[in-house]
Parts: structure tokens; C-alpha cells; sequence
């Protein structure tokens, strides 16, 4: 056996004198774009003894993590399972898994994450056309008829809820358009799953990936992703490998599926905490879920608009869970934010793109959307802005009561 | 905003009636090939408050674990972080952002490692040739050398500890034919960080990856990786976009460098995980930590050929952090591996490829390796075989107790 090398002195600082104390972070408010506030008992369950990725025990929870994964997709897909990688993980395992090099591809663009899937599918050998519409809209199936001029495409891909706008797509409307084209219908539902209503099967949707850290409130990590059967048929047809090792469902189905075959060491603890998240979701009732967030919603926007303040996005096109508000004139961003932060313990999201600096982007995810978060952030932002010379005329925290009890 | 739509009833199983109970998974002992166990301060350190991934105090964690794995690589490469996905996802960033379509790259393989990165580079366009030999043999610098056959290459791919085997390449006579060749030497680190000496600075390593759930007893989920200033220039220079955006280094080192750049939503509680398992093992220092490693694999070594046991690597090339031993004739596999999980709780590895059905393969990794681990090792395999007829010859617990006193 090789010899332990002595160490260079002095090559590198000798570690104990630099060595950072055990971590101590504070306890936020996360009321941005995500990550959202985690409930206790998810944390709890992520520290749970770890477990061998094939240990019987182990392969029971991936189960129960499919099954609720199927019931808040609102599927009975079987490829339906977690992917070891954050939501941006999920985005590239729906594109490489479906696209093969010169594959014609139509994705809305409306926001970073369109932007970013046609990236992803580019990258993947997609000839992409961009469908293409103002920031903080949603798309008409005209836009992607009129995008596809008469010719089939293999992917139709839309982005369900904006996180970079606060915009909230209809989705329904968009399959026929899709079956005219020949194409899968591809959603990104990073920010709409646990939140808003996600009906997979009842709307015809063949391929569609999440994230843990939106309205599933649990710690960013895992990638939530589901395939239609029609989707999985595509897949075994393929004349390409597919790109990604990492990212091959024709591998990965087989470690989640019947034959439990090794294919990487699954990432067991934050397994145990989708687990939970998966659990406090339907413990509360989906229904119950979209209530909650639509109500402390409509609370929390008719509060900032007591401070005059206004949303970017219709109401019609509104999603409950992420509020995209104009930033008064004069109003520092940034040093809003460092206020809220410093003074209030809560973080709130700036804008990106075309709204940076002149949008705050105020999340109510799961834990993090209760009525005294809205209490809370309303009494923060009021005095962010006073703290800038900005004179609130209303009773923003009378509004947001009125708003509930109305 | 749209309404919440009506659930068919009868659709799905009302949820409700099929929760599965909150987690409860039993204290395993995880002497497999990974995972490891984990020490109950990375447990706690993972259930802390979740921060977002922008607030100032995480990208101060996140500084704080850049130094800290810079020490324990052995390197000052600025290029060094935290990948968000598991070890298989550092292999494929190392490869999809070094490799461009056409590239010649030699890979050592000699268990599943080296297959799996032969797989990886060749989805990423490269020409591979294959440098072979027998599972469980390591290789000679000779062996790249005629592969190459006087053809220049770009990558020299090499698995420093094959976690299917337990054979441990030395590094440095490999340096020699990389600069001939004018590759980047490459390597997997997954097994070997934090196990046994790691220096990619003195060895001219120029590319290496390792995941957290080895040596380092940390959960699975994240792949640290490291690359030196001539790495990074020929990423500087590709000509072809990275495959991988999710992987793609020249957007997420501006995350961990100095612009903070939003890439993907960082995985927070997994890297306070990772922070913890780096501060205990720099606490405990690496020269010890390595000692500790070889000196509790010289008991179990003992330990086992008191039972009439062989090792199916030579000494000499043997990892202390993964014992590949023998199953006797006659003996089942399974049956062994369950009787050891159901009756001690333990868990060990079955082997792969040729070794399939005729090998176990006995971690003593991080927190796991310890001298009470090695004693109950012992004694559950002594108790399996024997379960099964085996008739142990020696005092396998004497022999292990010897070899530490010796």
C-alpha cells in the first residue's frame, strides 16, 4: 500500500489555525423565489440515520416517494421519481432524455427559465424555435401554431409558472396545439408543483419536472420528474444515446423501477426529506394547499397595493405563490432588500432580466405562506420603503385583513 | 388567476387513506462501498435553517468550504467547489467540460469506474481508447504509453481508488507519460478523498472529482471537484459549448467565485452536510486520518485471513478504505449479506462485474472506521458463514487485536 505522503509545510495554511467554527445560520423568513421555508419536521427527517441506497428499508421509501409524487403530479405515469440534481437537473433530464440532434423543438419564452430550456435544448442538438413573448405575459396556443408554420415539431415546451416574472400559463389550451404539431407537451413546473393545480394526465401533458425548494418546501436538492407513456415509447425508440450519463432515464428507471439495478449512489437524506415534504403536502390536502396559497395571496397583494404599490402581472394571469411588485421610483433595490434582511430577518427576490432592479419578487411557498409571514413581509416592505423617504398613504395590514375576511 | 380545478374522484386513491408514516429508518452500520456513516454533527449540521442561496451568510459557507476542500485535494486550484449532484455527476463534469467532439482520451479502466467514465467521454463526443487490465490490478505508466501508441491525447483518465475493486492507483509515475502525450491528467477521487493521501498539486494533477458519501462521511448528493489553471484554460478555449448546461462550469464558477452570478439554486442544507464532514475531518488532521484508515485495514485484513479469507487485491495495491474479500466456495452471497443486515444491522457490499456472487466488499470509510466497527465486522461475518456451515480456523477478533498492537 502507497506510503502517506508528508504534506509540503507550509504549502498550504496549516488548516487547524483557519479552521471555520461549526456553522450557525440564522432563522430567515424565505419569502423569495425560492428556496422557501422548510417545516421542522422535514429537516428532522433529512437527519435521519442514512441508509444504503439498496437497503430493503431504503427501497420502501423511494416507493412511497413515487406513489405521493404521482398523487401532487396528478399522474399515474410510472416514470415518475426524483432526480439527483436540482430543478435545473429536471429541466436537462426532460430535454436529453427526449431530444435527438436535429430534432425541431418549439419553447416559450417569457422569463429566465424559457430562456434557459432553449438553451438547454440547443446544447442538446435542438433546432429551436422560440416562441416569444413580453416578460411577466403568458402564451396564446395562436403564438405557438403561429411559431411552428405548419411544420411538426417533436417538443412543445412551456414554462407553467414563471419564478423569474410571476406569470401562470394555462396549460389546457396548449394540447391541441400540440397534437396538431405531433409534438409532446413539456412543462417546467419548478415553481407551479404543490402550489398551484398540476394535472399531468388530465391534461394530457407527456413530460414535466420539478424542484423540492418551491411549494413543496423542502431544502433544494432533487428534481421531481414524470413521462408520460407516450413519452417513455419515444425514448426507447431513440437512434442516439442519450448525452447525459448522469441524467439517462433508460438507466435511472431501472434503480427506481422493478430491477433496482446500481446506477449512481442515490442521494439518501435528501430523499428523506422529500419524503416528508411529500407527506405534510397530502396530510394537508392539495385542495386545501392551492387554497391556502390563493387566499394569503390576494391578502398579501391587496396590502402592497394599500402602500400603492403595483403587481407586474395581470391578476388573471397571477400566480399566488410568487408576487412580482414594481419597485417605486427612487427606491433602491438592493439596499431595500439589505434592510429587510438585516432589519426583519427576510429575504425577498430582486428582479432578473428586463426587471432587474425595478421588481422585488415576493414568494408565499408552502411553510413560508401563513398569514403572519404576510404580516410580516407587508410590515417589512412598509418600512424598507420609509426607510428610503417613500410614504405609504394606506393600512396595508387593514387591507390584507379585509382581503382574508372579504 | 386560473381556479383550482375539481380532482376526479375515484381518479387517484384519496391520499389521505394511503399516507405513509413519517420516516423512521433503522441505525444502520455502513461498511459497504458507500454510503458511509455519517457522524451525528454532519447529521445536525444538515437540519439547520435553510438559507437562501444568495444570502451573505451562505456565501460565506460557501467560501469556507472552497478553503477546506482546497486542503483536503491538496491543491491551491481556485477551481475547486462543490458540484451539485452526486460523484457521477463530477465524473460528468470533469469530462463534459474538457472534452470537445473528436477528442482523443485514454481511459484506464479496470472496474466500474473506468468503464463508466470510457461511457461518459464517448456521450461526449470523444475518441476513446481504452487502456485495460484485470479488475482489481492497477495500472503501469507503460500500459498508457503503448495505448497511446505515439498519438497525442487531450485527457489521461485514471480512477484513483476503484470503489468495485478496492485496487489503489498510485498517481504520480502517470504525470510522466500525461506530459508526453500532452494530456491533462484526470482523476476520480470518489473513494480516495479524505481515505488516503490526495495531492493534486504535487502530482500535476490537472482534472479530478470525488463525491461526499466515501471517506468523507458525508450524505450522498454532492461531487467536489478541482481543476488547475490549465484546465481552465482549455475550457477557455473550447470551441463547442458545454453539453451540460446544469454542468457547465463557465457559468457556475461565477456563482462560487467572485460575481455571485445566480446559476442554479445551490443545494443548501447538503453543503452545510459537506461543511461539517470537512471541519471534522481537517479537525481530526489528514496525516491521522489516513493512519487511522491503514492501520484498522491491517486489523480487518488480519481479522479475515484468520478465517481463512482472501484478499483479491495484491498488498501492495490495496485500499485501506475498501476490502475486496472472497466469499468460500459454496457460500451464497446474498443469503450472507442479509443474514449480516438483518441479524447485526450491518451492511457490506456485494461485488460487481467478474466479482459479482464471489466477493464482499467491506468499507472502513470515515466515521465508520473504527476498531469497534472492524470487531463487529468480524464477528457478523464470522457468524454468517458460519450460519451457513462455515467452520471458522482462527481467532479472527485475536488476530485483528494483534495486528494493532503489532
Amino acid at each position: 500500500m502507497p506510503q502517506v505522503q508528508e504534506r509540503i509545510p507550509g504549502r498550504i495554511e496549516d488548516p487547524l489555525s483557519t479552521l471555520p467554527p461549526s456553522l450557525n445560520p440564522p432563522a430567515r423568513i424565505l419569502m423569495g423565489p425560492g428556496p422557501s421555508d422548510v417545516a421542522p419536521s422535514v429537516l428532522r427527517a433529512m437527519a435521519k440515520p442514512t441508509l444504503g441506497h439498496l437497503d430493503p428499508r431504503f427501497l420502501e421509501v423511494m416507493d412511497q416517494i413515487r406513489d405521493m409524487l404521482q398523487v401532487v403530479f396528478g399522474t399515474r405515469n410510472e416514470l415518475t421519481m426524483p432526480m439527483s440534481g436540482t430543478g435545473s437537473a429536471g429541466m436537462e433530464t426532460m430535454i436529453v432524455n427526449l431530444v435527438e440532434p436535429g430534432d425541431r423543438v418549439l419553447v416559450g419564452v417569457n422569463g429566465v427559465f424559457g430562456t434557459r430550456m432553449a438553451d438547454v435544448a440547443r446544447r442538446a442538438g435542438a433546432e429551436v424555435v422560440e416562441v416569444k413573448t413580453e416578460w411577466g405575459k403568458t402564451f396564446t396556443p395562436e403564438a405557438f401554431r403561429e411559431a411552428a408554420a405548419g411544420q411538426p415539431c417533436k417538443l412543445l415546451c412551456v414554462v407553467h409558472a414563471e419564478t423569474s416574472t410571476g406569470a401562470h400559463q394555462a396549460i389546457p389550451p396548449l394540447k391541441e396545439v400540440a397534437e396538431e404539431l405531433g409534438a409532446l407537451l413539456c412543462l417546467d413546473c419548478v415553481t407551479s408543483l404543490g402550489g398551484v393545480p398540476v394535472e399531468l394526465d388530465a391534461w394530457g401533458v407527456d413530460a414535466a419536472y420539478s424542484g423540492t425548494q418551491k411549494c413543496l418546501s423542502c431544502p433544494p436538492g432533487l428534481a421531481p420528474v414524470s413521462f408520460s407513456a407516450r413519452a417513455a415509447d419515444f425514448m426507447a425508440k431513440r437512434r442516439h444515446p442519450v448525452q447525459s450519463w448522469y441524467l439517462d432515464l433508460g438507466m435511472i428507471r431501472n434503480y427506481w423501477g422493478g430491477e433496482r439495478a446500481y446506477h449512481h449512489t442515490a442521494p439518501i437524506n435528501m430523499l428523506y426529506a422529500l419524503h416528508e415534504a411529500l407527506r405534510l403536502a397530502l396530510e394537508e390536502g392539495l385542495e386545501a394547499r392551492f387554497l391556502r396559497h390563493r387566499r394569503l395571496s390576494e391578502a398579501l397583494v391587496a396590502g402592497l397595493r394599500a402602500m400603492g404599490l403595483s403587481i407586474r402581472v395581470p391578476d388573471e394571469e397571477r400566480l399566488p405563490q410568487l408576487t412580482p411588485v414594481a419597485i417605486p421610483e427612487g427606491i433602491n433595490d438592493a439596499q431595500g432588500r439589505r434592510f429587510m434582511l438585516e432589519q426583519f430577518g427576510l429575504e425577498i427576490g430582486g428582479g432578473l432580466g428586463p426587471m432587474a432592479g425595478n421588481t422585488w419578487r415576493i414568494g408565499l411557498m408552502g411553510a413560508a405562506c401563513s398569514r403572519r409571514n404576510v404580516h410580516l413581509c407587508l410590515s417589512a416592505v412598509g418600512a424598507a420603503l420609509g426607510a428610503q423617504g417613500y410614504s405609504i398613504a394606506g393600512d396595508p395590514l387593514q387591507a390584507a385583513a379585509d382581503a382574508l375576511n372579504g
